[in-house]
């Protein structure tokens, strides 16, 4: 099954506005089998969303369109649409009524007449309720094929998709009675592992995953692996999935972390937390962007005790009793330097695991000995120390996400490594 | 005139890769008197690449195209659009020789054949050089119009946009004689003020600021205004809005830090570093944010000395010398803690200008009289101090956000009272 997107909106067209929308729209139906052909933008014009709409029909049989539903004069995809279906706007009472009641809930008065033009719908369509705003979805059928159109606003439009949108095209496509057929994926995350190293890994391994395949998708934390399982049925699908991930995982070892949208941070505070562990950092050319991580997580009070940014030497040396002799000797950027950075946090905080970075993320302070992007790193969890010394590529704003990312996976290692020796 | 966009990629169809291409080109033709009438994504399929560019053309007469110029089988764009315009591929020798000659300098070894493909070019076709990678642009005129087949890649399609594309469209524009028409906007930043306080302040003021047209968009750091000049000759929208900025500034006072891309963090590292200030933090709920995005700036070293992440209490007492008494009396988060916080890092890092935050970011943690939200920060500049309370809206990730800003605008309040006052 075929269907097309038509996004409407003037924002849109402009570049104003990223239409993230289209995307959303395209991940849920090919998850349940059916195939996105084709994509168009257009703006706030009738004439413009009657032809994009009735080209998408005429090719597919099936639209879906975000925006132009609001209450203002802009929003006219409601009366375009309704003319391909021949079909006159109606007033619903019923919505009329419930749409009064929201506004009442709200509590800032009678709901304002410019809104009226939201319970008017097309005669013989559905009206899609939307709980989380004022314009209600519409489910179209008719000569011309069936037009979906639910709002722009992406929160709004995504919880339409999710509770009636995909339960009837799921039901549709059951009921067409020909075999299901979808297009689903799962993200394996790497990191600290470079792209071609993962393929000399992966390559043999890749033939027989059939049939998901494989993409490579370098980010800025360390490349995600992509799985994906094309026009399968969807038990199929998701046992190629599962079978393609646990293969990945055997021949990675530990380069891999987590999966699908697993973030590293929340990851390492659940492993430490499970050991009952607290964490420390002490940063330098990350500034703060590793205790940002990780206390983005909700609920890293229960790990997390604080870190020192100590972005000057002398915060180096007074808050993190780093000698400075040994600033002079080997310069702020060394793995010793980590090493006396991670002891002094760990004695500053009491804590049972830490990690320092000390790096130059650039544009300037680079020479030729240490360029930018020289970073070094130094975790301890309980005894178990690892140290390394990085080269990472990009800009500033790279170097130190890189960094960061780096910090976060070197306590990973050394907890695993201190796991494999018994303790902590 | 006007024009329209055609991204080719399975994967963008597929929601696999967000479309930010379309955005950006858009903007960049509207800013030089063009208009996008439309936008159309397909797949890597030359039976719906041809559709879609022939539509276009046949609308507009001009399209831009991006996407599969690639050098595998998957790339089939120039051969779709050069059978548009019934013209034959032939080898470019010339760009042959520079393709090959750009891998001898990438030193891994020579050309693979598979990038020959890339050097053929339709038949009357302008090559644009494209300098951050292997893929050419392309321009093609004929009768079915003006083609410009750009890579997909985002910076290389942005390079080419600006050296190539544009200049030849300002040309184009300028020799048609016709009354060039441009779309231009400007933004300026305000943090710190409700979108329905700034609509009082700027109501009677917006109607004198035509042409230039007025947007609020609130973002997670505050509102920015966004002014836009619709269809005008250049130099009257630049004018315009240049007195519409001028005009909202004076109105607003210190509410707006900036204009365009401008981020708070560069302008208070600004203001301190003109008055040879040093800044640190003490951060409890933001956990490493402000001082991420104030070492984000490149040249930060120069203002920002460090900070401590004191996350725990047992920290806010030992490493900023917090009174467990205060602690116990008024709870962490409270304007007193905050204004002991700061005294503690001034002190510590010996610095001159300093900010601290404590809060409750949630989702859970918060009280009847502390709820989620509730954010205690003070920030001192010399002898100016100024402490506030808020009570930020939304998730973890906002109400964090939310804070870092408020933390960086009190140090740029505190630093303009310390000036008024004539110091520092």
């Amino acid at each position: 099954m075929d269907l097309e997107i038509v996004t409407i909106g003037t924002e849109l067209l402009l570049g104003f506005t990223l239409d993230s929308n289209a995307a959303e729209i395209a991940q849920a139906v090919a998850a349940v089998g059916a195939r996105v052909a084709g994509h168009t933008t257009v703006g706030d014009a009738g004439p413009a969303i009657h032809e994009a709409v009735a080209g998408a029909l005429r090719r597919s049989g099936f639209v879906i369109t975000t925006g132009g539903l609001g209450p203002t004069k802009d929003d006219v995809t409601k009366r375009a649409i309704a003319d391909i279906f021949d079909a006159p706007l109606e007033l619903d009472e019923a919505y009329l009524e419930r749409l009064r009641e929201r506004f009442a809930a709200m509590g800032r008065g009678p709901m304002p007449e410019t809104n009226r033009c939201q319970a008017e719908v097309p005669r013989g369509a559905t009206v899609l309720p939307n709980r989380k705003g004022t314009a209600p979805g519409l489910w179209m059928e008719g000569p011309p094929g069936t037009a979906v159109l639910l709002p722009g606003v992406p929160f709004e439009m995504r919880a339409l998709m999710r509770d009636e949108v995909v339960p009837r095209l799921e039901d549709r496509l059951q009921r067409s009675g020909g075999p299901l057929r979808v297009i689903r994926s799962r993200i394996l995350r790497t990191t600290g592992i470079a792209e071609s190293r993962l393929a000399e890994i992966l390559g043999e391994l890749e033939a027989t995953l059939a049939p998901a395949t494989l993409a490579y998708l370098p980010q800025i934390g360390g490349v995600d692996l992509r799985f994906t399982v094309w026009g399968q049925p969807p038990d199929r699908a998701d046992r190629a999935l599962e079978r393609a991930i646990s293969a990945a995982r055997a021949h990675l070892g530990t380069c891999w972390y987590g999966a699908d949208d697993d973030d590293l941070a929340a990851v390492v505070l659940e492993l430490l937390c499970r050991d009952g562990l607290r964490l420390c950092v002490a940063e330098s050319c990350t500034g703060g962007l590793v205790g940002s991580r990780l206390t983005a997580i909700p609920g890293s009070s229960a790990v997390f005790v604080g870190g020192v940014i100590s972005y000057a030497n002398e915060s180096k040396i007074h808050d993190l009793g780093v000698p400075a002799e040994l600033i002079e000797a080997h310069g702020a950027v060394s793995e010793v330097v980590a090493e006396a950075m991670v002891d002094g946090a760990l004695r500053r905080f009491g804590a049972d695991a830490g990690v320092a970075v000390t790096g130059i993320a650039g544009p300037s302070g680079g020479t030729l000995e240490k360029p930018v992007g020289t970073v070094c790193l130094s975790a301890r969890v309980r005894n178990v120390r690892r140290t390394v010394s990085v080269r990472l590529p990009g800009g500033r704003d790279q170097i130190r996400g890189r960094a960061a990312q780096a910090a976060l996976n070197l306590v990973r290692l050394a907890h695993g490594e201190a796991k494999a020796a018994g303790g902590p």
